[in-house]
């Protein structure tokens, strides 16, 4: 579709050029108040996705202590430049000290007189726990989830990047659907929805994009590999854009030749039937067992409980994978702010596929669907 | 270049047809003599990268536990089918357990009376170690590299796929090479030597594509942005593909409009310089600072030390960035086997970047080079 000879830039989508500001500066405080919670002083942020939500910055290597008064991001210096600019873009308080060969890291003195420090113990390694004990000193808390329980709830600039990235999403699959024909290769597929995301504005594919056709889709997780498209297969897309650092993910499963009116359809049908009663059901305050078990009694009633053999959904953001967990043995419920998908799907061996996704924001009383390509049967 | 509405397979490289198998099965006996050394009676690897190494096994989630006379794989039951093959394909004597919703782990069962336990320490999570440690009882030991000392020296097998995606990425800068024009866009252009490089055969990139103009490459990790090539920019290009998992890393410098015969030109060559005098000193027993050295001495001669901020190079192969590291600091001695990097780099502020790249494969008297594209002055 997209002659990759050209070299003129592409339009720019219209939601790129009004993506309204992050409250990124509110966020430090925010976490404070979880530390006190948690009876932590200080919290050394390792994770960079964390740091990034934090502070604005967006380079691979860096840590972020906070305290009740103070936020230092630790970084080197092939960001002596990048980390001091992307800071004062957020309004974020937050110093920053560039790591030199040779220099003290200032870790020990900021740990003076603030109490227990806090570390990140899904994140941190065992051997970093204890680099960082040794220049600590004292006796680190093991924390979780505590940058990970913010990031749930997205501000506007959050969800009009994730809506962006879910917009180059659906041009892109506009823009190649026509390929999706017998003869057609997997890898090719899924190299060209790859490559007409990044011409649409993308910075990259959310995840390793799905393509997956016939017996091969029966794999929930399938890697597009050579598989020629045969008429009648069912075949699952399931992919995504990245705006900003935000991800979205949707998934359009089709039949090659058209629906039809075989069990391909019938499969097709039932399986968006119980996207759409998982959908109905969003909203602040429903708990989310609810939206999986209202996915999941359509298909145990259509006799596919058993091939419904994943959870119902994810929270998306900076991660493709993030909180809150969309399941039968989640416990929570849905708030305002987060955004998730809704992805039922059934997966018959030897037959194929079928899975409908979409990424929506949860509202007060119901939810703003980001992935819009239509659910074509 | 090519246009992705094509849904034709694309012709296999030549290289992808005849890719000589890999001797995974003798990895764990080495693996086990190390261990020996190491005073540990098993090892529960739990990088998936190293998994892979040992078993063949590709899946995303999954540990091995290793002692003198059993290796397990544990893994989740999406890859009930694939992990069995895999193991098989390889010919490695390993158990394959799929962990079932409530079933026990195995890890209790396996630790009793082998001994002391070792953990990856520089892989394992703070959290995931406490959670081992309560299945496993006793007391584990951190380990630190052991699998990576066996992944630095490449078997034939290893080498060919490595230079199977060396010779997908020339191709892909081949095709695209004549984009390279005033007027450009480094995001465009990006994206076009990523496409290329899957439409070739690769089935990623080997790591973020870097396409930095201008001042913008006096960034040594730039990103590719919305930055518009002007005559006479210089441009670097540091790219790679993958095939079977495994990578492949070079990079190109131009000049947009032609070398002329200005300071660019000046930079363009003595870089190069730089890396055929590092290049020219490759070989078994050379300690890894002399190749630091021998390019540096260059650099510093022409009164670009300073500018030439980072190390010379670093393993590759089933990571973008293993062992052993190029540096001056570096204390070891290359061996015949290891794939590494020689790519001295000198960045001018408010100028740009030049580096210069390539992977080659060490030899008792001297170096193969895997990546092939002309560096062209």
């Amino acid at each position: 579709m997209n002659d990759t000879g050209s070299s003129a830039a592409p339009a720019e989508p219209p939601e790129m050029a009004v993506l309204p500001e992050m409250l990124v500066a509110d966020r430090l405080d925010r976490l404070r108040m979880l530390m006190v919670d948690e009876g932590v002083g200080a919290l050394l942020v390792t994770n960079v996705t964390n740091v990034r939500y934090l502070t604005g910055f967006s380079g691979s290597a860096g840590s972020l202590w906070v305290d009740a008064g103070r936020a230092v991001l630790m970084t080197d210096g092939r960001y002596r430049d990048q980390a001091p600019v992307q800071v004062a873009e957020t309004g974020a308080d937050v110093t920053v000290e560039i790591a030199g060969t040779g220099r003290p890291s200032p870790l020990g003195a900021l740990a003076d007189g603030v109490g227990r420090v806090g570390l990140e113990a899904d994140s941190v390694s065992w051997s970093e726990m204890k680099r960082l004990v040794g220049l600590l000193g004292g006796d680190p808390a093991p924390t979780t989830g505590l940058v990970e329980a913010l990031r749930e709830i997205k501000d506007d600039g959050e969800v009009a990047r994730i809506a962006a990235a879910a917009a180059i999403a659906d041009r892109a699959l506009d823009s190649v659907a026509s390929m999706f024909v017998e003869g057609s290769v997997e890898s090719d597929l899924a190299a060209a929805l790859d490559h007409a995301m990044r011409v649409g504005g993308a910075t990259d594919r959310a995840f390793e994009t799905i393509v997956a056709a016939g017996a091969h889709g029966a794999l929930p997780h399938a890697r597009p590999g050579d598989r020629v498209l045969d008429d009648g297969d069912l075949v699952v897309r399931d992919f995504g854009a990245v705006v900003d650092g935000y991800r979205s993910d949707m998934t359009r499963s089709t039949r090659v030749g058209g629906t039809g009116s075989g069990r391909e359809a019938e499969l097709l049908a039932v399986v968006l039937e119980a996207q759409e009663a998982g959908l109905a059901v969003v909203a602040d305050g429903v708990p989310l067992a609810e939206v999986d078990r209202a996915c999941r009694d359509v298909l145990v009633e259509a006799g596919l409980g058993e091939a419904f053999s994943h959870g119902t959904g994810h929270g998306v953001g900076l991660d493709i994978h993030e909180g809150p967990a969309v399941a039968s043995t989640a416990s929570g419920s849905l708030r305002t702010g987060q955004v998730v998908t809704v992805e039922p799907g059934v997966y018959v061996a030897g037959l194929g596929g079928v899975r409908w996704e979409d990424t929506v924001l949860v509202t007060n009383d119901g939810h703003r669907p980001l992935t819009g390509y239509p659910k074509i049967l």
